[in-house]
């Protein structure tokens, strides 16, 4: 094996997995995105080649794990998140096995649950949502919201604070109550996470001042948060 | 801090986090479930009290945390997959915050998309999928199964082999095509994986000598194993 596509977690350092970090201490070459944390980047070995993605396209990165990878260098792609959730690792592995240099992929926490658990909220929870809709928010234009607003359960965007807005609008025109529970959680699971919870046809209001990385949830799920808080209260 | 919600991750044992593992090392109660590998169980300390999951009900569970929680002492409740994804601990959560015992919850690698991953798919994939549906199969007839055939993306089932032929023919009579690129796989990420790839209307024969627990996986984002086989072949 040559090249291990690694998933960083969702911001805190100490949420890459176990073999994640070994993977990362032991190579050759570091290929890591923005989104994975400083100190894990600063857990390569002071020998190994540090290469970081605001510097790098797409194919510039594929090349680079070609060329290492075929050099016989022990190489980590560390992305933040799980390489397979909107990480591109899809891509990166087959641009890895069309010039047969081996690899392997090692998942890593994501998003998903783990930046709403830091704000108090469970993404399922028994009686109240037992299904999850994940959804790339980046551009508004391109989702079903028909089909979004009709969906059973919680509603989780990725990358949907630029179009909050439109976003919302388009859920609610659908027939998504504005009254829905909603939260806005902005650098989660990290040391600079701030985060808003709101009715949904309040949330674009409430989260104006966030900034990205942040995970949009819409969902019964969502009071969840407020009931923990008020049984913390009255214990 | 006294009990931690800590997520053990898809079965790997390397795929705990960091901090989960820290956490085990160190604790004086250990509740665990039945699908946190042995080989985590094992790295608690001699002295830990070691409780298993398969001998208590929920109610004991929540019960035996705030129990140990009350008593000052450092509890670890360790889940398969992350604590928040179908894994009953915002119950816990809410049973501890009424009793007034801190608790943070720690989340894990979920099944959602590294045991798809273990079987060479990516749950998400630019040009293929942008969405992602994650839905308990448990018991297929609270499903709604047209809004699930019209769902765009990939479809991800959790606990879904018993009733899997049912939820086949759910999705096929609501209109997902037979021809669906589907995946079932058996203990993912784990030595004892095994896995098959079929359309989706073939896929409860092709399935038929498989284990819980089990992920099953409905999309074009199948088809990427194929072609990562391919493509390796041909290099």
């Amino acid at each position: 094996m040559s090249v291990y596509l690694v998933g960083a977690g969702p911001g805190d350092p100490g949420l890459i997995t176990v073999r994640g970090l070994d993977l990362v201490r032991t190579c050759d070459v570091l290929v890591h995105d923005r989104l994975a944390a400083a100190e894990l980047v600063a857990e390569a070995p002071a020998r190994a080649i540090v290469l970081g993605r605001e510097r790098l396209r797409q194919a510039e990165i594929e090349r680079l794990l070609v060329h290492h990878g075929r050099a016989g260098r022990r190489v980590v792609r560390l992305k933040g998140g799980d390489p397979f959730v909107f990480g591109r690792g899809g891509e990166e592995a087959l641009a890895l096995a069309a010039a047969g240099v081996p690899f392997e992929v090692v998942p890593g926490v994501s998003s998903i649950s783990a930046v709403p658990a830091a704000a108090g909220i469970p993404v399922t929870h028994r009686g109240l949502a037992s299904q999850l809709t994940i959804v790339a928010g980046h551009d508004a234009s391109a989702l079903d919201f028909r089909a979004l607003a009709q969906a059973r359960g919680t509603l989780v965007f990725f990358m949907a604070l630029g179009e909050l807005p439109r976003i919302v609008a388009g859920l609610i025109s659908r027939g998504k109550p504005a009254g829905t529970p909603a939260a806005a959680i902005s650098s989660g699971t990290t040391a600079a996470q701030r985060d808003v919870v709101a009715p949904l046809g309040e949330l674009p209001a409430a989260a104006a001042g966030l900034d990205p990385p942040a995970l949009v949830v819409v969902g019964e799920v969502v009071a969840v948060r407020t009931m923990l808080a008020e049984s913390a209260r009255a214990a």
